[in-house]
């Protein structure tokens, strides 16, 4: 029988961790601790936790309570699932004191502050106390690249949304409002199939556009409008995100001149998007066209970013820290340019990098060649 | 002119943190600062903000980035807005240096213990450093108590949420799947004018009932099933929240029997959700009723729990951490069984408490008289 895809993550992650020095990592992070054990809930909000693993080099634990353990149990099948009595901090010190090791790596980009003080004062208390490690990034770096499946998924998503997008867009006329053609986008989505949205749809029309994060509102489309749609849906937990900018009417002339730019931005960072590269340089490839054309200053965001069970994970296509290119990363390539009162362009594709370059799977055909 | 919300709540707010010695507050919560500001905007991810407050007794500032400056403007009308330069900690700090006081208060509970190590270390280093101080817990203890208006906009929530369901419950059909209902619901809310769920609705049918967190999955409706559904929209920010039990044919005796227990111990409950009483009160009330029907250990959450710009806020009725009832606060009531393998019961309602006891907003006729 063929491990499953967390049975191998599992294998990876503790010859990482034994590689660090750690003898118990735990894992609090919703995307992380889905993609490590299957198990699918989501955190009802940020305060509240539907679960957290506790993983030695000899087992692998899911904490939680009463409400999920049967839902657990179906879906982390690679775990032993306890269901804590009481609050969460006296069944974790309990499971870290009976593991016993020195070292327990934990995500302090996702623990707060309040609960870190709890539970190290906890773990002082302990009579052979372990030492708490930050070990923030270790599990995005190891999502970053995507197996087979994953990139099926996300692929299948791309799909769906490229669909609903052009049955939308086909549908749209002047006098309705971008909150309206927003639900339609989310009702043609889960009718679709999709799980939901992966993020709140960006409807953005005429002036609005200039919003790089629009929330869609009651303005009714007019004739010569152009209109942004960033949008995304989920697949069995994966994401797809693109972007188009369309136009209703004959474009305005200042539009079409910065569609123009943009799109070339994006054609000429997209040969970039392979392996071997660096992950800035897309981005300074889009950046250098766009501030040649002198809109420098209209395209305030980075290039792009990785997606997977996020919408937004590593790598970014950006300036600030670098990264190099490796087959299996799934990225955005969406450059834009936003002019205060008047309106905007972004373009965006979804791609997964293969060993030849960049292979979008973002495709639908609304491009304008000017 | 009369105040707005707003400045109404950063007035309260100031007075209350001169009381407390704090020189400084700073708010990243999103409900929070929706709830002091008007700054709509969520936080895409856990991880990233799309903005924070800087609130002293005499500025009240909002910082975010590039993206959001302009909605930020729009809708923070009573917050000066600061667009951060780079990365938001160097900001902050500048912003904080400038302020010049003593101690900064913080939401020890949202801060992430990387943020909270990078910014405190960089504090350290200014000429005069302030000292943090967490004061989680200060902006949810005034959200307990509603304001008219407030009220007003759950009313609506719960109005259309009653609506949507009762045309969702007369439309169930056997052989319809968990997922196509709960698609309907959302469908149905949108095109009401919500603008969003509150949460994932749950309709868990037959043994899936016995799940108090059952995400609804492929399972075919059957002829003498009895389906729970949990389900609340959101109406300008404001959540409701809502379930029922309900019987497609002529119920099964052990649900029916639960059924009348667990409607009982709503109803005694209710009794006991007025102002002046103790949070713990109303939940030992149902936990009795069903403990004394011999099902105690089949009741494994708390009574009910706060609702607003959250689903789930302060105050809690449950056993712990007891607090006084108050005119204005809005909670839920919402004992259930659960019977592995067979099913369970819920009922909630959402109600807020007035002078003369508990008014309820979720008003819909599905209950039964056995």
């Amino acid at each position: 029988m063929k491990d499953s895809p967390f049975k191998k993550r599992l294998k990876g992650l503790t010859k990482g961790i034994e590689d660090k020095n750690i003898d118990m990592l735990w894992i609090v992070q919703p995307e992380n601790r889905r993609y490590l054990s299957g198990f699918m809930a989501h955190d009802t909000q940020l305060n509240e936790s539907s679960g957290s693993l506790l993983i030695t080099q000899k087992k692998a634990q899911l904490i939680t309570d009463s409400r999920y353990t049967l839902v657990a149990e179906k879906e982390a099948t690679d775990f032993r699932v306890i269901t804590q009595k009481g609050v969460f901090q006296d069944e974790f010190v309990k499971q870290v004191e009976k593991a016993g090791g020195k070292s327990l790596g934990f995500e302090g980009d996702h623990v707060t502050f309040s609960l870190y003080s709890d539970l190290s004062a906890r773990i002082k208390r302990m009579k052979n106390p372990v030492k708490m490690k930050n070990i923030s990034g270790m599990i995005e770096k190891m999502r970053e690249i995507k197996d087979a499946h994953e990139i099926a998924l996300m692929e299948r998503a791309s799909k769906m949304m490229s669909g609903v997008l052009d049955r939308v867009i086909d549908s749209v006329k002047p006098g309705q409002t971008e909150k309206e053609i927003a639900r339609r986008i989310e009702e043609l989505s889960i009718e679709a199939g999709a799980d939901g949205m992966a993020f709140e749809s960006i409807v953005a029309s005429g002036p609005n556009a200039a919003l790089p994060h629009a929330v869609p509102t009651d303005r009714r489309i007019k004739k010569r409008d152009h209109i942004t749609f960033d949008v995304g849906l989920r697949v069995n937990g994966y994401c797809c995100d693109m972007t188009r900018t369309v136009f209703i009417g004959p474009p305005e002339r200042k539009i079409k001149e910065i569609y123009k730019i943009v799109r070339e931005a994006q054609l000429a960072a997209l040969e970039f998007v392979k392996p071997g590269e660096i992950s800035s340089k897309p981005d300074s490839i889009a950046r250098d066209i766009i501030g040649k054309a002198g809109y420098g200053s209209f395209f305030g965001h980075s290039l792009g970013h990785g997606v997977g069970l996020a919408t937004h994970e590593a790598p970014r296509l950006s300036p600030r820290n670098p990264v190099k290119l490796v087959e299996g990363m799934v990225v955005t390539v969406e450059p834009g340019i936003y002019l205060p009162g008047t309106g905007g362009v972004r373009l965006e594709e979804m791609v997964v990098i293969e060993k030849s370059g960049p292979r979008i799977l973002t495709r639908n055909s609304r491009y304008y060649d000017f």
